[in-house]
């Protein structure tokens, strides 16, 4: 079942209100309302398909998990993935738009930020639509719990050297950094779409994690 | 000519003083003594047989250059490099041990510290090893002056992202980084034997620049 067509993938995202929350913006300050509970609150921000939040989501009970994606013809196919790993109740997930997620989330809403395989926009006059620009680094930071992190997976040198730079001069601190992720690949490692994808065909698979540091 | 016997590499180190320096920590604080100008003084650690160095000070001659080697079977043939190059005067080499900078360079008699291709000491507990190690940051940043610059390239995974990670937990900046050095290969990169060897095998070369923080 693939339901790219528009209308009729509207109307199956409305029909699942328990996984696609209709009024994100009413939980702001308030997610523990839709999960049951005060676990910590991770979220990936450019799920895709959604393999990795819904992996995640499983393999972690304790830990909420939000996917936000912006296309419907992208966010049904993680729905049906979703629905199919019989909608874990500890999995939500947003369409909206990653530049806005202060109208969702407030600061300590979210314990951690997942990107993986964003967009790398590799001109030079895209650079602050890249989600490891300053602007954005500004936005996860205004949501997130004191020292809270990014964890950063891609094949795409060009924006990991980027990205490195940016969170340094951020002032971030870098915790962990693999360049060729799959040589010793961790066993807790959830592969996603492009992971599969890319490192199928040998490419390197580079992963950050870093943390943003307590102001004074 | 190849001087790797012991008594005759000695003799040779010996009979040239105007290159390698007998009495370095002579010039401590005052390394204008020997280079007969006030230019900012850039050193590399772990010179090995000297070709990065040399080709830098030919290609730099309003910076002074010292190349810093531990063996003298290595220096030796630092030494006959430099020679071949008719000694550029803005050129000399220490036979020291990295580990004891401070006694030949006091607070900000350096600008840039150069490794190029460091020992890797791939073992945890050999970690202090590494010439990334915070030991040796700390050595280093005691020498240097105010947001003084370490730049080091390497083909080692390994040791590159130990030091990416080194370098921010010390709070230095991280201000270049290229995880393929020869994909966009720098008009003024000037590679050393170990960069040539690697690259030929098709290797990435890593390169980070990163500076020491103003203390507040
Ligand atoms: C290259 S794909 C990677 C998908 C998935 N993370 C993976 O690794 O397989 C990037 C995804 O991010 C989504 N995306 C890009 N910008 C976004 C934004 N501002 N807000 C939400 N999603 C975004 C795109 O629609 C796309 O699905
Ligand atoms: C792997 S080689 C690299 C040589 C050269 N930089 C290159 O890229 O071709 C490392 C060099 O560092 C030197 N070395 C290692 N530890 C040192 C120390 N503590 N002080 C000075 N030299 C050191 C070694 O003797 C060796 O020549």
């Amino acid at each position: 079942m693939r339901l790219r067509n528009k209308p009729w993938a509207e109307e199956f995202i409305g029909s699942h209100p328990e996984v696609i929350i209709p009024n994100p913006e009413e939980y702001i300050g308030n997610w523990q309302r839709i999960f049951g509970n005060d676990n910590p609150v991770h979220i990936e921000v450019g799920t895709g398909k959604g393999q990795f939040v819904t992996g995640m989501a499983l393999a972690n009970p304790e830990i909420n998990y939000i996917g936000i994606e912006l296309y419907t013809s992208v966010i049904v196919v993680a729905l049906e993935k979703v629905i199919e790993a019989n909608t874990p109740p500890n999995l939500r997930l947003l369409k909206v738009n990653g530049a806005d997620l202060d109208k969702y989330f407030k600061k300590g809403d979210v314990s951690r930020v997942y990107l993986n395989f964003s967009d790398p926009w590799p001109k030079t006059r895209h650079a602050k639509r890249r989600l490891t620009h300053e602007g954005f680094l500004k936005l996860y930071e205004s949501i997130l719990i004191d020292n809270g992190e990014i964890h950063f997976k891609t094949d795409n040198r060009g924006l990991f050297e980027y990205s490195l730079v940016s969170m340094s001069e951020y002032g971030m601190l870098l915790k962990y950094v693999s360049l060729d992720l799959h040589v010793n690949m961790p066993k807790d490692n959830i592969m996603t779409e492009y992971e599969e994808k890319f490192s199928a065909k040998g490419q390197p698979i580079y992963r950050l994690e870093s943390a943003f540091k307590t102001k004074k």
